[in-house]
This record gives structure tokens, C-alpha cells and sequence, in this order.
């Protein structure tokens, strides 16, 4: 059983951004989320990584690293592991198999039975993440579909993400995504912020991912998405 | 266990071009090869394909189509499924997960049970699918290991294809791919043309595979090629 068969809720922590005035890492990890995730787009050092899975790996709650590129890889006992992104409709294949081989290349300390793909599909034209990767974000339904097809069929990837990075995004494209997997889980992200949004995409997803609303709001709103995500 | 799981030899015949006068496809599939491969980059069609399929379909051989591009694809129960090409090291997307994409969204008939992948890293830049697919050709055996480890461990591709395509490649690089993978088989295919490039990428490779040479030179030639791989 892969590590997240019972989430339905993941943090996702960016190490260049802080928390809110008087909020701690433990006020996050006992938020009732099922596991921080911690990663970025921009300004990833080893040492603001080390910090924020340092400070989180305290606590009881699973701790994974989501590299965006070496910079952002940091081996340590604090975490469980890597998820590591492949962005299936990225538009440079640095995306979906260049870093990745430099990873493999240079790193001499992968632990793969700890280090688990996600595929990406990424929906926001205006988000950082897909100008990084120049992601061709003008996608139907049923090409999510194909992709999330092909990612579960031909690439055998335990995780099918759906990324609206920063907005909210159309449930019938996580709908689409959902019915097209057989045992792949389908994770959400972008622009949770309430119990609504995250009850209403938790009908679809198998785990729902807050990122920007711990930084901006604070843990009494992240408290709420994981109770819409429980809740769906 | 995979069907190529017993191979070391495969010919790979090119819809678009020719048999030798006066040779046959009862020929070439009695030539003591493993599978056969039917395969293009250029010039393809559903027609040419079907053509060629038909005719060897009827021998004990097993028969694989090879698809390229969506036009050649062609179901039939004269074939025994479809090898697909991944390109890990391409520079445009479209052969890593785009093409696919549009074969999972436009083909309601893919039957996933005899389809698999085969993570290729095309390796002469001279090629036309190097330039096809704008390669990233200039590789050290360590990069190519890595594409082969990243293949294997993320992408649970089943085969690492190491394509020279029109030349014989360099023995160091196949033993490089085939010292990377654990469970994957080896695939070379490029310049393979006697007894003796054959039986050397067989050292390595766990399947020799053969092209342009059943084209240009003939059966006699390629009978010489099964026995190289044979006797590796």
C-alpha cells in the first residue's frame, strides 16, 4: 500500500515563503492535515529546505520533500521521502525526464523505495509552475483524461496530480481525471481556501492539497479544508 | 513474464520500404528470428501497414506493430500487440507523452493488455528520428545509464531501448544501460549488418535488433545477425 492510501489531505509548505505572525510548524502538523509536503517554484535553497523538514519532522505527521530540482533535494531522517513531479504536459522535457535524469546522474543517495512520481497536469497558464515548464495548459476534459490515461497505462504513475496552481479549477476536469484512472489516486491542487472548495474537489480527488492558504491565512482556515476534505 | 522475455533477436521491417527481389516475408519470419518488429518514422500509412502485418501474421513469428504516429496504428488479429516508443532523451515533447496522449484521447480500441512501452534514447544525431524528434544525442554512457535508471525506476518502463539507428553504436554505452537496469530488457538497434556487430551488442544487449539490413542486403545477411545474437 503506498503512503498516501488514507490521505485525504496534504500541506503544502514552501520554504521561501514564512508562516503567519505567531503561527508555528506545530500548529500546522496538528492542523489535522495527513502529511506536509515541502516544496517550490522559485528561490529553493538546500538550507531553506532543510529548515522547514527540520523544523516539520518533529511531529507525527508524514513529512515529504517534492523537489523541483536539485537545489530543492535534501537527505535527511527528518523526512519519509520524495514525491517527485514529471510534468506530463510540460512543453520543455526538462519537465518530464531531464531533471530527472541529472537527479539520477549526480545523486548518489536516492532511496527509491522512498521516492514515489507524481504526474502532473498542469492548468493554470498564469501560474509559475507553468511558465517554468512551458505547460500547454489549453486542455479539454478528455484530454486530461488521455493524459491521466497514458501517465496510469504507459508509465505506470501511482499518483495522477491535477494542478490549477493559484485558482481554482474546473471539477469536471478532476471528474474526468478520476473516472480515467483504475488505481492511480488523484491529487488536487490550487486555489483551496474553504470548506467548500475543498469539499467540492475532495468529491473528485482522492487528496486535496492546500499550499498558498497556510502561508496567506494561517491554520484556523487550513483547518477548515481538512474538514471539507474529510467530509466529501 | 513479458513476451520478449525469451527474444535476442528481432527484425524490424519498414512498411515503407521494400523486400530484396525475390525474397518473402515467409522468408524473413522463417529466418530465425525472434519477433517482428513492423515499424517507421517517415512515409507511413494505415494501408502500408496493414499490408505488411497481414503478410506476416501468417507464420509462427510474433508480430508487433511499432507505432510511430497515430497513422500507424492498425488493430488486426494478425499482430500480437503494439511496442510504443517513449524517447526519454527527445527535445520535443510530442515523443514522450504528447503523441500518446492523443492515441489514449482518439483510439477507443487500445488494448492496454498487449501494449507496451519501450523507453528509447536515441543516440545518432544523424538519424531522421534524432531529428524528428530533436534527440539530445550528445550523451556519456553515465547519462545514458541515468535515463536507463530514471526509465526503470520512475517510468516502470519494461524495456530501455538504446537506438543508433543507421550506425553501430558504441558497445560501452549498451553495457553502460545494461549495467543501470535491474529488471528492464536491453534493446539495441543500429548498424547491426554480420555475425559479428551482432554477437558484440548481444554481449549487452538482451535483444539485437535488426532494420535496414533485411531491406538492403537480404535473408542470408540476416540469418548471419540471428546467429551472432545467438551465440552471445
Amino acid at each position: 500500500m503506498h503512503p498516501w492510501a488514507e490521505w485525504n489531505h496534504v500541506v503544502k509548505l514552501d520554504p521561501d515563503k514564512t508562516l503567519v505572525d505567531g503561527e508555528s510548524f506545530e500548529a500546522v502538523a496538528s492542523s489535522g492535515t495527513d502529511a506536509i509536503a515541502i516544496g517550490g517554484t522559485t528561490g529553493m535553497t538546500e538550507e531553506k529546505m532543510a529548515r522547514v523538514v527540520e523544523a516539520c519532522g518533529r511531529y507525527d505527521v508524514p513529512v515529504y520533500i517534492e523537489p523541483s530540482h536539485l537545489g530543492a533535494v535534501y537527505h535527511s531522517e527528518a523526512h519519509d521521502g520524495y514525491l517527485v513531479p514529471v510534468v506530463f504536459n510540460a512543453g520543455d522535457p526538462t519537465w518530464i525526464t531531464g531533471a530527472h535524469k541529472e537527479w539520477a546522474r549526480l545523486d548518489g543517495e536516492i532511496d527509491w523505495s522512498r521516492t514515489y512520481p507524481e504526474a502532473y497536469v498542469v492548468l493554470n497558464e498564469d501560474s509559475s509552475v507553468a511558465e517554468y515548464t512551458q505547460a500547454n495548459c489549453n486542455l479539454d476534459p478528455d484530454e486530461v483524461a488521455a493524459y491521466a490515461t497514458v501517465a496510469e497505462r504507459m508509465f505506470a504513475q501511482p499518483i495522477l496530480y491535477v494542478e490549477y496552481s493559484g485558482t481554482l479549477g474546473d471539477p469536471a476536469v478532476v471528474e474526468a481525471a478520476a473516472d480515467a484512472v483504475e488505481s492511480a489516486s488523484v491529487f488536487y491542487g490550487g486555489g483551496i481556501h474553504d470548506y467548500d472548495s475543498a469539499h467540492t474537489m475532495a468529491a473528485y480527488a482522492d487528496v486535496v492539497v492546500v499550499g498558498d492558504l497556510v502561508h496567506d491565512e494561517g491554520v484556523e482556515a487550513l483547518r477548515e479544508t481538512v474538514r471539507g476534505a474529510n467530509e466529501a
